[in-house]
């Protein structure tokens, strides 16, 4: 079996834990409340932002004929940045002064950590397995969701034909790797996979309920209680 | 007014609101659950681990005079996982197959994405802010916590005599570094150290309430639910 | 005076130096061998070649407003590589089994190391002097050269408007950054602009003179003697 | 055949070539002028400081059982750095204000850029083919070398019985990570054991030689025939 679909096997259930996730269900089901969604956009601006420098370091660790791809997916990232701001522009949510989330800054410091300090295998596993958690669960939302809702552009992004072409190819050259490595590199990308599986899990988490840093949390508490 | 002095009364609401923690008040007055503070000592064990990397990652960046610094960081964070693994032992923690949670697990992400990409003044902000937190804490601690307690180790260790001096000698080293670095990156220091106080008080949160990785809380609260 | 200004004027004499290399006086009369150019023409392919890993390290550091210039960066080398496939294709210079001189091996080491461990600063400035100085170079070459020669189409690339521009830019860019850095990022950014042209300076060398890693010197020299 | 065997077998003829070196055989008879030997200690001493970072930039990428070896690696470095100042000291060889020949530079260059962007077990290789090199190097000067010259605690230094067993340790791990590598990883490692066999080369050219940045050769050679 193929290392990809060995890492979906072993995770299905987490998997498909992910894909029933509220937000995206909620979202599917046009009962999403605006400023849940809202805040997910905010978020996810800032998380697309910071995987351009995630990718930039993968290229000093790739081989030449792979930096056509990293320069593309650094122009696929700024084309999804103008389609936030697009979209945030249209429907009304605020863009300024935006600072990721607890959840979102860790995830981001997962991202430039992974890129720092390992392989390019391993690196290449947290950018599929990301990308793959994307397409999917915004596929889960297209299977439903009203192409009037002003959240439609997402869907189309990256449940789309280009984005699920661009997943397909990451899977196939990410087998290649897997299939390259020895058995200690392997078992690291398996866990990697699995790293970034629970990551996405907590972005959803977080998109949903809202996710402050601690003190904020606490503050928030004893304001309301006061 | 000097740098650290600058940051600690800019933040000195956040810092304190961190030294009242329940974990802290708890074990300094011996109300702590033997449980709840063996989770703490698994996930600290794993956090001290992965600041040896932290550290090694400052000496390219680092004035060679400032090596010996270094080498006796690591030197101290080796005789402290000594500490940790001692008490497991003498009071029957269960060390085998540790797993960062989900804060614990950011907050090293947090060390090592700093420690590859910032300037060698910005990760010593987090070297010394993580530092003095621990020694105010367990200072705090130290006011009312019986010596006979099982855990008065860790307390003689972050609220003592070298520790303090340890930390007084960070303090002038990074205000001389803060001194000689431009705006811009003052600007940066300063916002490296608020994180990392952030992510001091996230700690404490996670050892008072447990954390684990947002699937596992899902699956833990379905079975209970079950 | 500016950062840029102040070195220049305080390495006057060595750029000077760099400007007189008889590789390019040569060039620019025509009387350069064509296997000497033609040995240049594979060693700076492999330079630029390398060079895009380095500035993919620039992006992490950056602040993300510059991000645009460093994916068009990016995006010249790689026309450049396709101007010296061109040029090697057209006038029949052999591209196969390509392995770097010891001087350029020593050059690209020296770019990736100050792009993994340095200061956006002190990258930025070997970046803007390796840039100046094959802008000043070429435009020595262009003062002279038959407009017909088949290494014309490199004097345009270098010595022309565009890249002029570009170079300007970088060099307000760098003045800014300079003029924001504390008085020790600023030495450390003179050293940085030395030892770059330095290097410019033993590429030429190298291109003009031929270099070997050492023992394949040594062989040839027996083999010579033999 | 292991890893390490299959190299040395590989580059024999390279590897021999070392160890014929000039540089070594006059030290070993007690012809070398005292300067030459003198340069070489002033640019070892450089070479020595900057492994230090190279070392520990293996850290974040090494298995925690690796990090007593690297701690001890460099307190080992440390020892050395204290050996050449004391022989310095004894002999009067004047140490002040060091900077590294353009060779010294470029091998500089060469670990650091490896450590910062490589696999651990390509960055192992680096450290095992140089270690090697310099042991069988100077147990080529012990073989003959007056006991009573004053560069002898070098010759026992690397050529002595700790160092050997110390080389002897890294061979079972590098091969043991060899043989856990897959096939592109093991021939990057191949190709690195061979680059840092010729830096160590270039290395004893520049001792014997002498080697300067180009420009101050040409410097001193129109001032000599001025």
């Amino acid at each position: 079996m193929s290392f990809v679909a060995e890492q979906l096997e072993r995770l299905r259930p987490t998997w498909e834990h992910m894909l029933r996730h509220p937000f995206l269900l909620e979202t599917r089901d046009g009962t999403i409340p605006f400023e849940t969604f809202a805040n997910w956009l905010r978020e996810d601006y800032l998380f697309v932002e910071a995987a351009v420098p995630f990718i930039a370091l993968m290229i000093p660790k790739a081989p030449p004929s792979h930096w056509e791809l990293h320069s593309q997916v650094i122009a696929m990232f700024h084309k999804e940045l103008g389609l936030f701001r697009e979209r945030a522009e249209a429907v009304g949510v605020d863009m300024t002064d935006l600072r990721p989330s607890f959840t979102n800054h860790a995830f981001i410091q997962f991202l430039i950590a992974t890129a720092s300090q390992r392989s390019y295998a391993e690196i290449y596993t947290v950018l599929y397995a990301a990308e793959k958690a994307y397409h999917d669960s915004w596929t889960v939302v297209k299977k439903g969701i009203d192409p009037a809702s002003p959240w439609y552009p997402f869907v189309e992004n990256w449940a789309g034909e280009a984005f699920a072409e661009y997943v397909a190819y990451l899977e196939k050259e990410l087998d290649a790797l897997a299939a390259a490595a020895g058995p200690a590199e392997r078992e690291r990308m398996a866990e990697l996979f699995e790293t970034t599986l629970r990551y996405e899990i907590a972005f959803w988490e977080m998109a949903a309920n809202g996710d402050g840093w601690p003190e904020h949390e606490r503050v928030a508490l004893a304001a309301a209680k006061g």
